[in-house]
């Protein structure tokens, strides 16, 4: 088998791109990677990218030829819809295909675009990612889904709206210096907890964003990188892949989320470590109560412990086990179709050195990305590691 | 390497299943397929599911978590969409897992309903298949695309409507006996050349249906058949994958289809066959000119050749190659996120002998199925064999 390294990454700056198409924005960032890999389109083997609803946002599906010729590349091009956790899912299937030498080298990464429809239109197409029988019919949205959570979570374990705001604060603290974040500011505690209700326990600020932007990844095994003389110091090590009941309605537990738990397990056994070895996470906190429940859903800590980590200062950048040093989907914004590999490309950053917050994570050598659709319905887990 | 087996295979009928929504549609073509390979679905270790714009039609999106669900498996659902291929792609997928050992039992296959918004409406909604910019925004929709297609090939080879006619013909005669088919009629060669014209020189019959439907496969590698003692006689033994530019205009020839070549090549490689060595082929006739293009980019005629064979008769159920003899996506339906697997399904059933036309292909072994999304920019191609 294969190991696969991590040869090039690429972002476009995450925020309002007005009326640039997915496949522009896609262009940009891939170019960034096959640059930053040193590697052209001819040698790419497979595209596969990531995108939730093209079809609604751009009137365009069927991104997978599109987004290869826009890259000069000819080679057979897939597309992956698993809402938010769509190019996550699109850098599983990647890493699996280059480990079994299906492919040398593969272009992955994903694109969205939503600003230019409002919030409201943005809210309805998130939408698309719930039930839409039984929960969108209902009337609830992403923002009440989560809510939900958020409530079961703290009557269950504990904890209070005080401690989601320290989550916000330390993701927009982490955002400030990466240049392509969305907000590159900071917010308070009292800021988050004076933000507007958007839906109980939830404020405006334990939201992240609505975001256009893309994330590219030249990925490729270790033998060519190799044979090419790539300069490729962080592998993807471990990869996987969970799924739950869509609709909440169905779920066990509104505070736990078992498909964390399943791809956290088949990610730290295909790297061969266990939770205790990492040093590093980026998460899906698409809400500040998303944070908490990967964070157990990892592993990371035992359930009802996480809520308190960002408070006590844990998960800051200069803290125990460093999380959402990116900024996290929270303040570097969060275009849902780029995320998932955008988190990969933010952890090779980080362990590679040329993150703004590299300095700060200088010793971790074990970073773990965590990709989720849905209210965490679909989710991946990649384990990154510095191997030279 | 494992060696992949066709266990079991289910469809719904083809046609008009008014509010009957995609994942109801899936769930009664994946309990057929898991009743007809006797597997339960603690047994799946994986879903593929297929689909081109649920998001557009039912309001849905992330349709992965949501049929695995509904067939009580809790095992990691991916959705794949590569317009009217998007559930070939998503059989590739699962072949290569499979074949790697990544998953013993996957359940692939795709659903999409259209009909309950009207022709104009679902011209629309196939119109997002094609580039949005460059060819939709000059007016251009599916079967403009593909009359201009047309009218390039009789140019180059010569051919006339009468021999596109003949296609047609061949396949509503094929679809008679298909229980699962939208269309169990016959049309007649001036029935075809009478119709109205939709574009020139393409006429209303030259064209397949807008559809509702699913299909379903489970698929297992050969030691967990032997290990269940499934009878399974039918193997994937080849797949390929190919990607063209989207838009025609960036293409060399309008006449020839090098995604198709290109699957085709690596499908017929991974099997050790020849072109010469197929017996049997179901390829993707969104129109009659579709089927004449797939033939020629199969190997399976030298370019300029296949435009007269149905009219020679030799593409007959009873002819020396037979081709679509499910009635193809013109007689059996195309309801375009099923298509693809419902191909391989329809294969399974001709080859291991439960078809109502397999009593005309009984000496066949050697099946190639070819699925096409857009005007042919992304293709897959399966060759499947009778190994006991």
């Amino acid at each position: 088998m294969q190991s696969v390294r991590v040869a090039g990454v690429g972002l476009t700056p995450f925020g309002d791109h007005g009326d640039r198409t997915i496949r522009e924005l896609f262009a940009d960032a891939g170019v960034e990677a096959m640059s930053d890999a040193a590697v052209g389109g001819d040698a790419v083997d497979a595209v596969y990218f990531g995108n939730f609803v093209g079809e609604l946002a751009d009137g365009q599906g069927h991104h997978g030829p599109l987004v290869a010729e826009s890259l000069g590349v000819s080679a057979p091009a897939t597309r992956f819809e698993s809402a938010c956790a769509s190019s996550g899912v699109a850098v599983r299937h990647a890493v699996r295909a280059i480990e079994h030498g299906d492919a040398d080298v593969v272009l992955v990464g994903g694109a969205e675009r939503m600003t230019h429809v409002g919030t409201g239109e943005a809210t309805a197409m998130l939408a698309t990612a719930a039930d839409a029988i039984h929960e969108v019919g209902t009337g609830v949205t992403f923002p009440g889904a989560y809510a939900l959570m958020a409530d079961a979570y703290l009557r269950t374990y504990g904890g209070s709206s005080r401690d989601l705001a320290h989550v916000a604060v330390k993701n927009h603290a982490h955002a400030v210096e990466n240049e392509y974040a969305q907000f590159q500011s900071t917010v308070t505690v009292d800021d988050v907890l004076d933000a507007p209700t958007v839906a109980a326990p939830l404020g405006l600020l334990d939201a992240c964003p609505v975001t256009d932007g893309a994330s590219a990844l030249v990925l490729v095994s270790d033998e060519y990188a190799a044979a090419a003389d790539l300069e490729a110091p962080v592998a993807v090590t471990g990869s996987g892949q969970g799924t739950d009941s869509l609709a909440l309605q169905n779920r066990e537990s509104l505070s736990r989320t078992p498909a964390t738990e399943r791809a956290a397990r088949e990610a730290y056994e295909d790297a061969g470590i266990r939770a205790d070895d990492v040093g590093l996470v980026e998460v899906h906190d698409c809400f500040t109560v998303a944070e908490v429940l990967a964070l157990e859903g990892l592993g990371l800590y035992e359930p009802g412990e996480a809520i308190g980590a960002a408070r006590r200062g844990e998960t800051w950048r200069d803290g125990e086990l460093p999380v959402n040093c990116s900024g996290g989907l929270k303040a570097k914004g969060h275009p849902v179709g780029a995320t998932g590999a955008s988190q990969v490309v933010e952890m090779t950053r980080l362990l590679r050195g040329d993150h703004p917050n590299s300095e700060y994570v200088a010793d971790a050598t074990t970073g773990v990305t965590h990709s989720a659709g849905g209210t965490v319905a679909s989710t991946t887990v990649h384990v990154l590691e510095v191997v030279s």
